[in-house]
């Protein structure tokens, strides 16, 4: 029987036998391999032993700066939220999931009960616990490490033979369909996206899958605009090589939805400025905190839907779904694997942006 | 028969029997009252003779600016698109209107042939046509003269009784109907409205009317608060007054749906504050031109609709129609009467807020 | 202090010290005022003592047939979904409520767990207990008892002053409430309603509360057609008075939305056949169980939107709301108060559309 | 210049040089192929030479019976919409085509005046010419011909290489593309289609394009199954084949989203009835006149949307695009190719499910 020979992680008592290996964020520059206990699970809960993690672009403003938009760092802990791994502790009231079934992990633990996630919308929870973030305190422990601990809810069976890399996208893919989501149908539509990084070139893949017909992106480094011709966008543009890149070629006709992915703010004045009077601009990327000027004149005269995106809701499941069908092929923005006890060296290859798309830690 | 007494206005040969009284700006404080020769219609248009005029804050803009947001006058021309009056001229291939009619004159005269247009946004026509508006050259007229031409689907029929001045309120009444269409169903919504001018008291009229269940409208003076009670408001904060009137009291509880109507950038970013995540920010009031500042990063955070709304569409058609039936009641903000002569009188008493809300002008 | 004198209701091994009367349904025909030991609460429920009931149409069926639609009595039980009512227990897990206070009850208590729960319709919950039906074995007992059990969630609070019979409607406003809201946005719209039943006259209040302009109810009955006036409705039409109604009169021009709410499947054609192409029909009324016949082609033909609506959500506290703040005014459909103890005569004159709109339950 | 030498097809009185070959039914099994003048133009009309036409199934419904749904044959006229071809003579008021340009040609000639058309739903217009249609009299002529008249905008350029054959499929497309629209975004969502005929395929093809995630369609018979697997069904079934079908296998998990594409009330039932609660219905095929049966009331108590679907607005643009990118392939249902003069063999290919999905006629 499969569930005769589970890993021995705790003792009778409940106190973990072994330690494990976990990338610890301390401040600004300051990523540490450290060796922690286990973390004990609850009954409803698993431990997953991590098989793949991607470095997202949070990840890498915690390591640089000690901080992301509004959040600072006032404890160490443990980075990372785009994951996948095995389970190899199943908590009795789990109903579900069995050892050794491989999972994506969604990093979102919302609380089910306040008015947002009573009306679809959890990734706008109250009370929500989300991996590798210091939005509240104590700061909630990521995935970057050998094993972590989820809740039913939390994990998504994959395929065998799906390569854990390949499942940790599911995450950065479910940050781009909700903003797909938030734009309404794409069936037919000209679509711009500034910012061809991660979320830009996954957002290429999600328009193209959504029945959009035109999806230029742009970018000012040729690298990563190379990588979303490979993901799906019909066109590229490196807007520091065109002069007036706005009035003229592909960018002058106007768009039906432009999709802010950079957190540039003159690339969220091009948006304003690119799509169709009545058109819409959804901004997903992080904007910078405090007070950021745009031509919002034209928001009323062209009267347009400015759309905040934040995280997602059920999308992740259909990013798992559609990357288990293979049906969005992320592999050509893989760009290199490290072992969990090389995170240093991951998080600098990972913030170069002419170098890499996404770096993948993978436990030892 | 009626028609066998119609005002003799043409010669023969099309010329103007008869000069007329027409506003017109010919700079920053240069608005005279000239004699003009009526203009010419076409055979599907009719002649409109002026009962009233409601002055509107672009007509105070070309008063004492010479120009609004990013339209300067070039040429003078006659302002005014609140307007009512009676038909004295027919064209012959006019159909539903006759002679002695009273109607509320739409100010818009869209293509209805561009995608816009065909697509039921009219209000975003590529080749619109909008009364006493300097945002085409040749400037289009508008209807402060004791004449003006209008096409037949311009002219909504009132009942014999209506007071012209409230037929005339039709317009601005329209534009706050095509806010709170942009808002989506307003029924149970707790609602807030920065600014407390004629499109502010009109939208809360319109809020209430749309089944909002709190409205809330601040400003910075008391006068024009006293009149939003009067017209829906549910409740009125001076936030001059008010320490921190964002995070205490009643602006605490989150809104569902915000108007701003002011043009203030610090009441957007109220409106942006206290709005619940998920919720709407409509900008109806018009923002400096160029670039402005705003905590767009909220946006994202919150995952915020802000939403432009341009003029209106079908809602002038709305408008006319609760204002004939006196379900919504604008009496309150209506301040004070003026001949067409004395227009500068009533332009000056117009631009003080603290003594006037809706100023008219009237033929005779 | 208040809390010194509860009700007491319990000994100290929670067993019921007081019997009830409760109006219990047998079978057709068959409906007992019995002595039944009052309900034993968990910590997190409260013990309401019955301050009105209303009489509903589903009501009715069990009364007079044993059952509604597809759901059929297997054992007696208590009647009732409509009602309003004092607290006289609150467990300990309670946090929002305390003894004395006057709560309206929603009829609902839904799982808040199921997928349809979590997307804001728990409407459509797959686990719900809903007062007073025979949907789910055992059935769940209603609330036409001198006490019932509610959850602190399915408590609103209301007024000091406010009457028991007016909260109690809150549960019928709650439907129309939903009904509306899958029509969308009401405002300015044509409105037809069939059949001028509780829910029929409730629809007319709501759609003119939600800003529809002309709101046409018809029936084939003259009294509850007066009813219906006094409720909102511009106009209304006995449809048996008038030979092709619906070909002439006010019924030929279309209608942009048009609400089934009679159940029959003559209103339901006429609803099609009326409503303009591209618009809107809501069926509301219970239709028979089984295959039924109507104009299906029309629905592709005019491209007609055929909306189902069941039940309510948060419009529930939308209806306690506007009732509380008298801004719908139900007592014009209040027809006669009668003692628990005289059900059966309650019935029998609800049962009468000639004598009868809502008749309610009051504990002795 | 290519424009020298158009072909002669008018003497300088605007008589016709030439007479054309022409598909005309005069009644059932009356189908001729006869001899008649080209029509003449206006000056903003276009002449286009038949490339390719498909036979639909409205077709063959006036081929046996004398009539499609409410619409009887009164006159001989030429059937066929969906056709494409090449511009032969073009008007003086026609500014972006010319000679030679090969064209798909949308059959709808839409008032653009009405409010249907002026809300962006012209396929609803009130005065619509539509080709080969007995549903306005005179019957407008269709494009089984050697030429027939169309104006500019009812002709969409396609790349010089692409079939005439592929570019007719546009016009059923389109009606797809309009059936997706209705049901609105589709990405992730599990879908029914019942039918597999030429719309159920290319709803098939549709709702992949959209970013549905399973298809399933069914129908009676084994052979256009293959060809819908071919067009992008995930899955088919078969429902003579399999007992019970609906309730057990594939179909018995909720879909979101049916779409009846048969014709038939069974199916519609099915739909109905497999759809989840709170989901959505298309009705895209044509139901039989007069009064239909279904399980209404599920309508209501499933609170279900059931959303008629006819023709197509802008939807065809989208068609002809994604067919000339080659983003959905139709060859698969391209059964087989006869010259005009062999219509009545390409007719009753046509109606023989087994053997035929989509007939073609070109010119000989």
């Amino acid at each position: 029987m499969w569930q005769t020979q589970p890993v021995h992680i705790f003792n009778v008592d409940g106190s973990s036998l072994l330690n494990m290996k976990a990338c610890t964020i301390h401040g600004p520059k300051s990523l540490e391999i450290e060796d922690r206990p286990i973390p004990k699970p609850d009954t409803n809960d698993l431990i997953i032993r991590l098989g793949a993690g991607g470095i997202c672009g949070s990840d890498l403003h915690y390591y640089h700066e000690g901080g992301v938009g509004d959040f600072r760092l006032k404890k160490p802990f443990i980075l990372g939220h785009e994951v996948a791994g095995e389970v190899v502790e199943v908590g009795s009231g789990v109903e579900s999931l069995k050892l050794g079934q491989r999972v994506a992990v969604n990093p979102t633990r919302a609380c089910l009960r306040c008015p947002e996630c009573l009306s679809g919308r959890s990734n706008l929870c109250r009370d929500v616990f989300f991996y590798g973030s210091a939005a509240r305190v104590p700061h909630v422990d990521g995935g970057f490490a050998e094993y972590f601990i989820a809740t039913e809810r939390q994990c998504i069976p994959i395929p065998e033979t799906m390569d854990f890399r390949v499942a940790a996208c599911a995450e950065p893919l479910a940050v781009t369909g909700h903003a797909a989501f938030r734009a309404g149908s794409l069936v037919g539509k000209r679509v711009l996206i500034t910012g061809a990084g991660p979320i830009g070139v996954l957002l290429a893949a999600t328009c193209r899958f959504s029945g959009a017909t035109d999806v230029v992106l742009t970018d000012l480094l040729d690298e990563p605009l190379e990588t979303a011709k490979k993901m799906g966008a019909t066109e590229t543009v490196n807007v520091s090589h065109v002069e007036n890149a706005l009035t003229k070629g592909s960018l002058k006709s106007a768009f039906d939805v432009a999709f802010e992915a950079s957190g540039s703010l003159k690339a969220l004045e091009s948006c304003i400025l690119v799509t169709r009077v009545g058109g819409k601009v959804v901004q997903v990327g992080s904007l910078p905190p405090g007070s950021s000027a745009a031509p919002l004149n034209k928001i009323m005269a062209k009267e347009i839907d400015l759309l905040g995106s934040f995280r997602f809701a059920d999308e992740y499941r259909w990013a798992v779904d559609v990357l288990s069908r293979g049906w969005i092929d992320v592999t050509p923005m893989l760009t290199k694997t490290f072992p969990l006890s090389d995170a240093v060296q991951a998080f600098e290859l990972a913030s170069d942006r002419r170098r890499a798309m996404k770096v993948s830690l993978v436990t030892g």
